[in-house]
């Protein structure tokens, strides 16, 4: 099952070429992660996803989440427009210890047509903030995000 | 008469104090004049103002808008939440060829107690695309804007 | 006696403009501030300015530093140049627990004509990391800082 | 042969976990690159590669260059520091309208021990600014770039 998380521009992503800046694309990713995943201090409840899904980052939680890959496709540049970007974002692996996201970054619903903009995968690894080493997915987080699971991303220009 | 402009954070707004940065803070002032304010193709329809108070600034358009001034109180850090900011958005002046827009940055709309966070100034000036000077407000804009005519900010720290 | 930093930009500091984004300038005055007057570790010894003159902000010092207020005049676009910026900095006032530090950005030396970007103030707090509460500026601090002080710049546009 | 391009940090370029943000480190990787290959006016005599090897990017050129594809491994978080980063930078492949450009983050030179933070790819393609079309790499590219080739980065998580 994919999420789709409505994720808003600002005018500040565009660069000199006037299209949302490729490196910016990964903020929006990030951004579009969080909010279908993570929790933070009053925010559980807003999740996209099942609550019992998303990661407990709060200050103090004993798991650090570091991005360890990222890889991106960019197919067609992104103009500025005030409707969020529609980015469907999955599981691609569930590893021991890490998770891959994959997302595929489309126009705003009700633009028509709808064009693919980029396609990519995050692979994250879950650390005990304690010992600062890597941790064992546990059968409870296994369990919230198998529905979420989908064959990964395969990219095109390798 | 104040437009309410919600205006969604990014967790890469923080900086590593943990709170959102404050040279970014300029970057969602930003967004949300141009939501309240500007026109661009396809999304004048989306404006928080009336559509006849948007400034047209579509590729081609004969008006440029430049910064000529900023003025920014940091009252209370702010951190990253899902729900967007409450960005009150007046104008605190009309001139010749030139707008003050004032701002007061609250927490969300649904967080208690609500907080004033910052407070902030920014002097536009409209630019003639062709001749690159100045040019003065037209009695249709400045019809348009006067709903939004509210006294300027006055800041406490001078 | 003003310091003169050497702020590099970056291609990713342009807008869709073209020139370097209003918000994105006080970032440069940020980094020029830092790299004249913070300390942080391995670092002391590269200050810009005398290393008495530079606040500890290692982590687990006593002292945090808020950003109050800024002010920002903007009278030219700054174009992309592989040159640094040659930022001219100075305390405007030193008060009992705060600091306005003044800037006038200046286009790269040996670009010809010089020319005068940007002018801008920002003042800062010293806060006691313990207590939350600002903190006064100790003799040692005022005596090492006293020889960047100057008078503080008037803005044209108030 | 590997070009090293000292590459600046910023303190903004941090998070909230006080390590340069992973997606900030393309806008380091794009920097490194333009400060070694590309042209602009006034500073191509600033290039770190040999000035026939830069790509005219000069505002009226001809060719536009387009970022297809960037993969990165994020091996060891960076800290803020004052020295510049030392990033390696070659070119992995040279196809017919494309370059792979290959790169690795070090710490600042005289780091001890030098540490490797960070491996990436990004593929660039050529584009005719008239036509919008690919266009191909010239005899006299080929061979100004040529020097700069070396085997392409072969990652470890794929």
């Amino acid at each position: 099952m994919r999420l789709h998380v409505p994720t808003p521009l600002r005018w500040s992503d565009l660069d000199a070429y006037g299209h949302v800046n490729n490196a910016r694309m990964l903020s929006l990713l990030e951004e579009a992660r969080i909010q279908a995943f993570w929790m933070s201090e009053e925010t559980a409840e807003h999740a996209v996803g099942a609550t019992t899904a998303v990661i407990d980052a709060t200050p103090g939680s004993s798991t650090l989440t570091l991005i360890a890959r990222q890889e991106v496709e960019y197919l067609a540049p992104i103009p500025y427009r005030r409707q969020p970007l529609d980015v469907e974002l999955w599981i691609g692996h569930l590893g021991g210890a890490s998770i891959d996201v994959s997302y595929e970054v489309y126009s705003p619903e009700g633009i028509s047509p709808r064009e693919l903009h980029t396609r990519a995968s995050t692979t994250i690894v879950l650390v005990d903030a304690a010992t600062g080493r890597p941790r064992r997915i546990t059968d409870v987080e296994r369990e919230a995000w198998t529905p979420y699971l989908e064959a990964p991303l395969q990219f095109r220009r390798r």
